[in-house]
């Protein structure tokens, strides 16, 4: 028999997706809902809800069902130390927790890791169980990927590549070796929205569909908990904006409901591309 | 008698500022309006009115008044290439123009300055004649910089540097060793905008003034026509954004009324650091 999973439900439909990918591969699957975070759909499956300082509870929870796997999943934003609300299992490892709270995203994450290893949990990514929520190499819909965009995919790789040393910039968008906006806290959708608000503005300027996303992980960031995402919003932003399509890191980044999001980035005549992984 | 400097006039107080300063400093003026760009107010200096496109025009005028050495400045969007309606004398040099529009603004302006050149113009940038335009070293108000925030200035200036390979980048907000945003396209202050929008939102959370402004030249831009600047509206979007400070680059960010925008920024908190340029 498979292994069973658990599921620290962050806020958003990615752990419900997940969980019931999970099922499907046959795992018996148990969700951790964050309270406050999390969304209630998660009581459609076996659940318990926790506060995110809780983890004395958390810990015990796992352990009492032998389950050994856990899967971070679904929006966290960043935590604010006083949301914390810790228990005594979380005041233990209150120097760890306070250490965790000094950087960036990928610091926090590294630390939240760290604190569920050293229980001697192990950490899994979604794709270990359901390697079809993650983007494919090459068209994912009818649009083919157009041979004159090579070069300014190449540019914004490499430029996201640089910003990775800075755990920032998981996104950008580029036209004609021009980079138009960078991702930081913003997150992507904002960033398109933004695009799109500079090109009605006439800041940027640029006849009919231009310019591209570019999206994957940063070097070095962990996928098992931190994979990049698009979703049915990405796509409405990115035809906002008057793109002509998004590219993003195949195996590396998830899509939510891959089939409806390619077939409505083909409607509005956005290409939607997997790019292979960086040969080093 | 020191030459007489002609101004070619983009957006903005920046060329009547800089007008005034060349003639306090003994240099005859005269200055080329931008039309549709360049502010009215420049009509009280001695000028003419160009399109954007006549450079054959503009030529004529400068040589005809002995005029050999100009200023490009202030703000001029990024021109499309159906704007510039040329005239014969851009129309000659047609083949160095298309090559203008296919790059960054860094690929433009460099552009733009090898016609001028190949005329037999000099370019010559506004801290020639108006040093005090531009940011000193150190404290320019009563706040001086917080030692405490030495890493953070540091990792935000790495940052910036590797994002001059990109033509991209002249200024982010960092907090605490985490890039919140990186500015593009849109322009510091709409950057400074986003973050204070971000904080509203509860999508970057801190307590009290955090973070600071970096900003400074990207390496290799050219600073005779493309000196970052920062104007009241950046110490405004400062405060609102809940920052610490300003840190800018001495001697290679122009500040248009210093002494009023120093002061400007101490009554909202803000200290306005001019930080040495890297030690190569």
């Amino acid at each position: 028999m498979k292994p069973k999973v658990a599921f620290i439900c962050g806020g958003g439909q990615f752990p419900l997706v997940a969980a019931r990918a999970a099922q499907q591969a046959g795992r018996e699957v148990f969700l951790l809902g964050l309270r406050g975070i999390a969304s209630r759909d998660i009581e459609q499956f076996p659940h318990v809800w926790l506060g995110i300082g809780q983890l004395g509870q958390g810990f015990r929870e796992l352990t009492s069902r032998g389950i050994r796997e856990i899967c971070l999943i679904g929006g966290l934003g960043r935590p604010e130390f006083s949301d914390l609300r810790l228990d005594w299992g979380g005041v233990r490892r209150l120097p760890e927790i306070v250490k965790i709270f000094g950087g960036g995203d990928d610091h926090v994450l590294k630390g939240v890791i760290g604190l569920f290893e050293h229980e001697g949990f192990a950490i899994v990514g979604v794709d270990s169980f359901a390697p079809e929520l993650l983007a494919c190499e090459g068209a994912m819909n009818g649009l083919p990927f157009p041979g004159a965009l090579a070069a300014d995919l190449e540019f914004g790789r490499k430029c996201l590549a640089d910003l990775s040393a800075y755990d920032c910039g998981q996104a950008l968008v580029v036209a004609g070796r021009r980079i138009i906006a960078i991702e930081a806290v913003e997150g992507t959708d904002a960033m398109l929205d933004r695009v799109a608000h500079l090109r009605e503005q006439g800041r940027w300027r640029a006849r009919g569909a231009t310019g591209m996303l570019v999206k994957g992980p940063k070097s070095g960031q962990d996928l098992r908990v931190d994979m990049p995402a698009i979703g049915p919003q990405t796509v409405a932003s990115a035809a906002r904006a008057g793109l002509r399509g998004l590219a993003v890191a195949a195996g590396r980044v998830l899509i939510l409901e891959r089939a409806a999001i390619a077939a409505s980035a083909e409607q509005s005549g956005l290409f939607l591309h997997g790019f292979a992984p960086e040969t080093p």
